[in-house]
């Protein structure tokens, strides 16, 4: 069960609105790795877990945590989008400044939300269930987790670089603070399920059932053999059960795949050599 | 630039015909953590990484591969297919058992391949470009591809559980062994940046910019004292940069935000104070 | 900012697991009216309301309470799917009643989930932001929010009416009932709006730029005259501003379209008689 | 059964090209209240109504009609492209209004449509089958329909304050008249049923089986009290049979959910007690 | 601009209700190939024609008879749907025939669209403007309407296989033949297209534009040389401008692609030799 | 299985960087028939293909072809977004030739694949499996594939025509002059199918089963007689087996339908004489 207060967990005033800032900004929002990403994936998790309620509570301390992100980056947004123009565009746009800024905003900005947010990326894809991960299997998902704080950082930071608006820069180096901790923590977290389970996902099936002589193969399927030179060609293998092998040459174990014509009724292109027998 | 032979790399024949089986393998194809996802994921990755070239051919070789693992499975699809009655199946349903197999079945393998493989998952989602990551930065990237290959396995391992066929199964413990290499693969090239770069992604934005006082909590915002214990809740963090702190009761820094009213013209709702003037 | 607490705000436990039921309540989660579209779709609409603190406040407290419908929800699709088979599915399937409930389920419970709740449909479609609404127009984003509401309890009571199990029916006994309040709740919203602004949404539009001559009219273009004994076809309009008509034979006021042809660089098809020029 | 005449409904000129504004209208197009969704949207429910024939023949009327407005919308949007320079466009964009107009434009209708519409929205996401509802239940259709009435008006109203090209302005104020008519006639098939039926939706629901003790609350999970002043917080209900209450401090009801270990064969992560055995 | 009898153009009953078929129906009205996608491609194509009266036509003739078979097949689909048991379902499951019927059953027929038709195909995917094709070259959209009469009248048969319902078997063999008559008519239409045009799209673009020494090669990347013994690797071109080649071993002409690093603030991973400079 | 080598079938390097054309070029990697489309398109139909080697092979040789014309454009559009501005944008919106072009440019080129190519179209949708048809009949499929290539010859030669970077038009003249072979190809691949099948897809079902009667009339559904003049209206049709016909005034066959009202646990609206029954 959840409780809202009005105030933000940190503030979120731009010095000045920007259209193509709150457009970018929608990729922080609705995008693949956005806020939206990262509070359903953390809930979904949370709720799912069955036991281990050490991580259950993590995963919803943060979850929880991560609506309040989307819930800054939504006012910002709108905040940029004050005083926008929906009216007389086009005779604004013979100013090239203006035109340029017009040209390039979100237009559903605009049109649809009346200059608000929306659940969608920089470039208008709405956000989707399948940008999610919950497996049941924790170490599978905290590295899910560890990778989106990874690409949630990378993309604040870039758009950190692109914007001299004090403002904007102050929400995003929270941002960019609560990713470094998400990652710290998954990183954390990972450690602690390695160091129990070892480092395969998951550990519980058995090895020999498995086909243990091609499991350390590196296959150079690209010519060149840059590849060969890596930790991941050479040496005991991390999870401490093989030693890598690079092949140098991969070669085909199967046969060339013969399909068993369909019969007549599927309607498919039937082989040459039976269509004198349907006609 | 691709070749291709046409021997499998490794065998795929099921002992039997079985749409059911069909079914659950399309989740293995093209569902998010499917084999489509590895191979865009890791040839768009190889194709835009500048410079590194150990890293790069590391990529087009698993890429490539993981093309043939397509190859393999679609080519199981289709002879799991085989003998799939497209005609009569109401008459045929009079049987129990062969009714929970036509009702259960994926309709399209019937009505739109031809008794092929799809592009799609286990329900039928057609598989998307949104479920890859390709950022630039490898370090987010390889994370990406850890988890990939974790939730993978974790797929076909829960896959092998459900079958008796033999044939199934020994194409399993093929892509098994492979997403074994995998995830001991890309940890070994995490391990090597991480190691050169610290575990921050990305590495290169100067922290000074970011708020620090906030970036080693953990906030307690699902109530209860659990995940207070962990790792990630005390003593120096992971990175080495600073002390994890945990913030029992997380308090607002920001204000309520108050947005300013819209003009007239974007025909927003007006705040009641302002619709006087407009009437 | 958000809080969560571990309780439920109501109690989600099955009877006996059931992985049809399973499926079919994630229409209530992640369908186009389910749970995460209203809870997103309320604090959307809440979190870019400029002014009007009492419909901003409204839409927080329930946004705020969706999320916890959510939790429910998925915390008794986790539990519906308890003891589900994952292994030796095809011996399983020996038994018809068995057989029936595995060809039916969403394999995604199995494969992708590990028996917990998706961020999706009964049939598999991944949750859309495009499924919501906020438009900064709060009459017409309650009309939105009424409709999800209708929609909503329609499909929780016809899942009621499918099952017998005494656990879910407790829960949906409770879902119905907040649709129910939220409906009475909505439309008291509404009520006050148009009592302020008129029925018109938007309300600040000039209507003399609007082509008044038509605004009133009902054409008849599927031929029969049933649809003209409504309300809607005589005496005034609700919003008092015009008198409804009935177009009996609804004529054409524009002309034949005649495009002009594209410039030869588009390679668009010529126009027959511009062919000759262009060889 | 369909006929078409060739002669639009109303005339679709617009007094210049201008791509921009082609873009803008794909919202009107193909968006998630555009004219494809309230076609198809009264169509399908026209075609699903069973009985009530009076019903059925508006929603067919009016389903119509709306292909029509496709139509005149898709005439209006190849004008808009008119002399939209495909060719040399780099050497163009020099002129910085030329720049920005380019720069702005929907590249795909160059590339793709050859400068006609798109059945797609303004910033090019495809039109989908799920933006409509059509539930079997009229009243709660209906309430769908007023609620894209709604946002339709409110979008064309927003594009129309945009422009200043008069044939553009005209199309518009007959859409935004229609728009009107829409609104007046699903409000007034609304009352209709609301008189017959009750205001909640689905009527046929034994109300004895809902929690009727929580049908009225309003749970203030957000903090500040505003929303406890309005008319949905005290008094009888809109639907006569009881009397909102307003909850100050909501109370979970139900206990924290403790999950059920999966079985092994799920390769779920097991609860750490747990986790001896499986070694 | 349109009007609609009643009438349908071909009757639409069932013998008897079957849920599953209701569901295989579906990829018939809002599948990739389904009647929604011809609907919407002849009428977006015949919208767009610039001059060329007859195809524009003949595009709008049947652009407004598809609409008519989504009504038809929506009709049966409703009909197929009737005594559909949406109460007691589990307890009818333990009957094993009906059983594998409700578990197979589309579940949003019977909790979203209250026994109507959805506008999706058989596995419950939404109908998307991303199906159709619309590019203002008449030679290149009638090829792609060929194809969808083609895999439209492919997917009906099989359909019609599958059943020994005679009601559902007449309406598919009116939609049987109709596919045939706009495959015989698309076939004339681009017969008459190529004739005046040649048989490249676009035949506007100047050919010495191209690469032409490499416009008539087959290049062997996939071992094997059964392919170089058809039509297309040997002769003249069917454009009569070039004669086929077959490679047998293709070479590349290209270099190995060497990318620029990204500055720094792109946050990309480095080169390993520009490390060193920015720590 | 699949081989790859470094170096490029062709060489793909611009003259300069420019943001707007790599976001123009996404349209020939990632829409719905760009190089993805055709890549998998024909390695899933040749995976699928039963017996006919000759066509496999086909299939497999254009397909793995294609995998490198992804390459190719992955890394032009790399080499255009060379020195584009990550940071200080807005400063450098001062200039307009530079703003146009950051307005312009898709924002996820920079913030979230780091100067890379993304699996998109050119207006930013992601690539969706549903854009590619496999269905088993060879003939309906080689038609989806001369469409395929007609449409994306179609763009090359309109993005070829927009710039005058040499380095790009090199590039586009190889993927036309592929694009032109390919055309060349399916249709020598369609012509021997037709001579043995005939050109109705599918051949293969016996002609008595559908409605002959109306297999040959143009039904004139959208008024005008011009579409009467066309090869289509008149004559033998193309399969040699009827007359076309043009049926001047169309009428219905079908009746008007009549739905049979739904079970009261549907919770449908009831036809209004059956409500009394149920209060």
């Amino acid at each position: 069960m959840f409780y809202h207060i009005k105030e933000l967990q940190f503030e979120a005033k731009p010095d000045q609105p920007n259209a193509l800032m709150a457009k970018k900004l929608q990729e922080l929002i609705g995008g693949q790795y956005g806020e939206m990403s990262v509070a359903m994936q953390y809930l979904f998790q949370g709720w799912s877990t069955r036991g281990n309620s050490k991580y259950k509570d993590l995963l919803l301390d943060i979850g929880t945590e991560e609506i309040g992100h989307i819930e800054m980056l939504a006012t910002m947004v709108a905040r940029l989008l004050d005083d926008c123009p929906i009216e007389d565009q086009e005779a604004a746009m013979k100013d090239p400044a203006v035109g340029a800024i017009l040209s390039g905003m979100n237009p559903q900005h605009a049109i649809v939300s009346g200059l608000g947010a929306r659940p969608s990326d920089s470039v208008g894809n709405p956000w989707m269930g399948s940008y999610i991960a919950s497996s049941g299997n924790l170490l599978a998902d905290f590295r899910a987790n560890l990778n989106a704080e990874s690409q949630g950082r990378l993309q604040a930071v870039r758009i950190y670089e692109m914007t001299d608006d004090q403002g904007v820069k102050d929400l995003l180096s929270v941002l960019i603070a609560r990713d470094s901790y998400h990652q710290n923590q998954w990183a954390a977290a990972i450690a602690e399920l390695e160091e129990q389970e070892g480092i395969l996902v998951p550990s519980t099936f058995p090895r020999e059932k498995e086909r243990m002589d091609i499991a350390y193969n590196l296959y150079n399927f690209s010519e060149g053999e840059e590849s060969s030179t890596g930790r991941w060609a050479q040496g005991t293998a991390l999870d401490g059960q093989g030693e890598y092998q690079y092949v140098q040459q991969p070669k085909p174990e199967g046969a060339k795949p013969i399909l068993k014509p369909a019969p007549l009724k599927t309607h498919n292109t039937l082989p040459a050599d039976m269509q004198a027998n349907t006609k």
